[in-house]
């Protein structure tokens, strides 16, 4: 972490305190990771004691959030930070909700292994393991920059987006396919669909967790805007 | 709004404040209101203009959570409250975000109206508008206990969560029916379905929405519980 922003502190103790915050959403973000791994290994395989493991993991995450949640308002309200701190603490509270949220998608992903462990395999496997990399790749980014606190890259990595978008589109139009082909199987075959849905989803929760840092860095709410608009406001 | 609760502040400014904060997310949540009410409107009759207009008014829902958000953000700086009154700010920063996301699904539902302008209807418009009842329901009363600042009544609103995935799966049952049997239909099929998910969402959100008035008021954070486990919870 870059000591020169939460390093000036007074109180050694006020540092340790974010220091601690600050390691815990890494933690929570690491087994969130771990979580879209498995989750796309146990539908890839049809492992259900995979399935079944990553859907219990996810009480850890939400265990997880639920502490950092009280955490931070405790030092909201013994420290009473302003400025740099109050936004670190508010952004923290903002991502480790997202970051739920992707355990939500990754558990999604796992109940959807269940449902389709056993049933020949007939779906494009290879461009969705390509999809959770692409969305794991970007989630990872962004905990990253949380935890080296920079905004640097995360233009790059919203912009990536489009990429998880156009993968989306793609695999749909081949699920659609399918579904016209042997519509027997629409209803396993929409069952692929929510596990793309689902990863899809976990870009864009990647990118609200960059809007959420550039807030905490700048100072300036950045939620709505366009990726055009985004980085052009990063340049100003 | 319970003055026993937020009119006990010696700054006539403070109440002032929080009142102006209360107003201004139950705008942002009556304009998130008539988005839904318009979007279904203007899906089940394919009334495009209409619409745009829905998906137009999302720049204003954005604008409401951004400003909202930096009321909240600086009354944290300035007044530096704690116990009820931070989880009061905290709380309100946590349910525009909700609010928030129910504006897209309704965005989402608008989107499709314009996709699906001008095709023949064969889809379950009446289904369809019972549960954007419920919903909408779900969420008017949610707000409605934010407004008054009680929580005797939000164990009722998310059981009716169970309806709504009721509803939900009937009508996913009778799409896939649908696509079996016209499989050219297939596209404009699940154009409906992505309709039917962004309403079912609005359901869960409006349920996130009293978890975090569950935390505000007892303080206890109940996110991850079961209904029944809520329900005892907040009879305990």
């Amino acid at each position: 972490m870059d000591n020169s922003k939460i390093g000036h502190h007074i109180s050694e103790q006020f540092n340790k305190e974010l220091e601690d915050i600050r390691n815990n959403v890494l933690t929570m973000g690491g087994l969130v990771e771990q979580q879209i791994e498995l989750a796309v290994q146990a539908f890839t395989s049809g492992d259900i004691e995979l399935a079944e493991e990553v859907i219990k993991q996810d009480n850890q995450v939400d265990a997880l959030e639920t502490a950092i949640d009280l955490e931070c308002t405790q030092i909201l309200a013994l420290r009473q930070p302003t400025a740099f701190d109050l936004r670190l603490l508010l952004t923290v509270i903002k991502i480790i909700h997202e970051i739920e949220r992707v355990g939500d998608k990754a558990e999604r992903v796992a109940e959807m292994a269940i449902q389709l462990a056993g049933v020949e395999s007939k779906f494009p496997h290879h461009e969705l393991e390509h999809m959770a990399e692409l969305v794991k790749g970007m989630l990872h980014d962004a905990l990253d920059a949380f935890a080296r606190m920079t905004i640097e890259d995360v233009s790059e990595i919203t912009q990536r987006d489009d990429n998880v978008d156009r993968e989306y589109e793609n695999i749909l139009r081949q699920l659609i396919t399918r579904m016209m082909e042997d519509p027997r199987n629409i209803t396993r075959t929409l069952d692929v669909l929510w596990t793309v849905r689902a990863l899809e989803r976990i870009g864009d929760h990647a990118c609200y967790i960059c809007e959420h840092l550039i807030y905490m860095i700048k100072g300036e709410d950045v939620r709505h805007l366009s990726q055009s608009e985004l980085e052009s406001k990063l340049k100003a």
